[in-house]
């Protein structure tokens, strides 16, 4: 695929500050980044102060989407990336920006960032595939929202145009693979279903559902399923739904 | 020398917007950076909006040096970089921030921006010994200034508290988490348990047994499982067994 930046969204989740919604517009022109998505956006994003702020990237802010809740900012993706300040009992490591922003690369993708003063929360947090934290002291470790996607956009902007990779990367192998994975979509479709299944059969109860989800979403997140692995999934779910309405009939 | 970061002063020649200077005062605490001199400011920098921008990083305002002229600015400083948009009758190549900016690291050293509107003069250039240029594409190469330096308090931080930068460790982040994982066999329990339950719903079959369980071993051993997790899938195992049991009972 050739689409390099292209294909990447930065997805604001809840933001609150016009002058930050227009700051990232901004560098995000600077930085060859062009499609923008606010999540139920709590300022005029479209007022003096943004436009001020955005200077010459007034067209980012105009083709700016606004959707209601972030899955509807991911239809249509394959990876995503969330940004989080702190490692709030995510069970992967936070990683650097250098090394996992290059895995959004020439893919329809995602950068998400949350709201100011919130960030993102644990079930906004479940949609991301990995979690990027960018360094900053102990002292005073929450950066603006509009210089963490400076960096951000600056990083994807240094990989997509400095071919010459020196360095060896540093995503790991099966990140690397051309096999494609499955959509957030397709995925979203087996969580539904084995959270169907899982309450069919009692694993699950109404009230401890979304946390024990959480826990299963995490894990298939991380295995990065291909469409094929995901067909299997539900064949299996398929199957256990037929064991039971047969044994039932008997 | 070890002085790292302590040694180098963020100068703004002639700032006009006091949102920049006090965004420029957080990431300069957010990245470990204390001395920030401001040449002959044009505008308040510690007044109620720049405060508001500063957050949690009031004291570097306050702590601010304010000087009539860049050589003023300079004193005592071994290594000057200027950061520029445009390469203006410059000697030299500019250079890229991740390259040029570790060379401030361990001296008195000052990285100097210009102007929001026109950057540096030709005599202030001057003063510097090395350039850099942020890269940003060309249809809009000028960055806002505070997220400019965002980017270069970014390359400072990451160089200094990087040492162990010559030898990229192979490992990619997100296995190298503290977290155990599931033994091997435990993981071969876990499969096992999975084969014989899907034999027993008739979704594998004796002779396809073996090949559609490569499938799914390859899936979970690439999420890499914590013991806990493999804990929820077998739970799910039994939970299924006793489904179908119950309903064969009805």
């Amino acid at each position: 695929m050739e689409m390099g930046l292209s294909g990447i969204r930065i997805i604001l989740v809840e933001p609150a500050g016009p002058l930050n919604v227009g700051s990232v517009a901004r560098v995000m022109k600077n930085m060859g980044l062009e499609q923008l998505i606010l999540v139920n956006p709590r300022c005029d994003y479209l007022g003096e102060e943004a436009r001020n702020m955005a200077v010459h990237a007034g067209d980012i802010l105009d083709k700016a989407q606004v959707v209601p809740s972030l899955p509807d900012a991911l239809v249509g993706c394959q990876r995503a990336i969330a940004t989080t300040a702190q490692n709030r009992g995510l069970p992967t490591n936070l990683e650097n920006p250098r090394n996992a922003l290059p895995w959004l690369l020439d893919h329809p993708s995602a950068l998400i960032f949350g709201r100011e003063d919130r960030g993102l929360t644990n079930s906004e947090l479940n949609y991301a595939q990995r979690f990027v934290r960018i360094p900053s002291t102990e002292v005073y470790p929450s950066l603006n929202l509009a210089q963490g996607v400076a960096i951000c956009c600056y990083e994807l902007y240094q990989e997509a145009t400095q071919n010459l990779r020196q360095t060896p990367s540093l995503t790991p192998n099966f990140f690397c693979t051309d096999t494609p994975r499955a959509s957030l979509e397709i995925l979203e479709g087996y969580y539904q279903h084995l959270e169907d299944v899982l309450l069919k059969i009692e694993y699950l109860y109404p009230h401890t559902a979304l946390r024990r989800m959480e826990k299963f979403r995490r894990l298939y997140n991380r295995a990065y399923p291909t469409p094929e692995e995901v067909a299997l999934l539900r064949g299996i779910l398929r199957q256990v739904e037929w064991a039971i309405a047969l044994k039932g009939e008997k």
